[in-house]
């Protein structure tokens, strides 16, 4: 049960988002930027590192979603996802973002853990300042959204048709609408609207 | 040294939203309304509780903006700022106050440590719901901010006259304006015009 009244039926972040709009708007401004918008690093690859942070936080809402809307990227290669969290290392995806998953991690635990030597790796392997940057502002973000899911003990349901239409809208639409906030349902209408 | 190239002689977080503008402007306003805009909860208490979180995140250039900040709303009281960082259950402030900040630090380590008990008990010293919420918001937001700003290795000067500086001018304007990057002289001249 939430730590405070908060609007019923809408999973994780979406009750926090609905109970406060005016730190909403902000919020979701941000997660487009960071995750939806033109970016030199695609799409997919900002979703892993949401995914990877959101799972060494343990945050099951937002590796869930963010696992999902990473999936549709990668044309439903769900496992791969996986494997990213499980074990990036012997992942099958670029030296690069390899590369940047170190810096994510680190990031995860403390800002200052990052050293020189992970980012000129990070630039060996073809990284710009601009993807750096992201990577560790991607990282702290995702610090903050599975802190504040999880601070307010929102709803998680387990319940995965949800989040693969919940995954499917972000792909496709990214963050400013708020239709992350559909009931549970039509999330899972979304995922499959044949069901 | 910074990790990337950013804009040089603007002080830590200034120069990572310098470098990136289009993600600066959420960030600002998400700052804005935590700390700045009306609430129930003081600036006082909103910057004690960015600034307590921002030093078990040991980062210097957060707990030292927003400890001046937070100073300037105690008229000056920096001596009560520092008993707060170090350990707050003995400083002179609300028990409500101390409850939320309770909260705070768990979210600091983890969002799933809050416990029910914790949360009864700032409704118990008269935290609202929502009260409750802006604490648990502030304490993940700072978790990002602080990560920003070590995860880039930030110039973050010992400069003790900008720090006060800086403060004021946050607690006289908050977040919005894009003055928080003026030269670390500019900002030592308006904590001490006469000097």
């Amino acid at each position: 049960m939430p730590h405070i009244q908060l609007p019923e039926g809408l999973p994780g972040i979406s009750s926090a988002l609905a109970f406060r709009p005016e730190m909403a708007k902000p919020m979701r401004e941000l997660a487009h930027v960071l995750l939806y918008e033109a970016n030199s690093l695609s799409r997919a690859d900002r979703e892993l590192i949401a995914t990877y942070v959101s799972s060494q936080n343990d945050c099951y809402f937002c590796q869930s979603s963010h696992g999902a809307a990473a999936a549709c990227h990668l044309e439903g290669n769900a496992p791969l996802v996986e494997h990213v969290k499980r074990d990036f290392a012997s992942a099958p995806i670029s030296d690069k973002l390899k590369a940047l998953l170190v810096i994510a991690g680190k990031v995860q635990q403390d800002g200052k853990s990052v050293t020189a030597e992970d980012v000129e790796d990070a630039r060996i392997h073809g990284a710009t300042d601009i993807e750096i940057h992201d990577t560790v502002l991607i990282a702290a973000a995702f610090c903050m959204f599975n802190r504040y899911v999880d601070g307010l003990a929102t709803w998680q349901p387990r319940n995965a048709a949800m989040y693969a239409g919940m995954g499917k809208h972000l792909a496709e639409h990214g963050y400013m609408t708020s239709s992350v906030e559909m009931s549970t349902e039509a999330l899972a209408r979304n995922a499959d609207p044949e069901a």
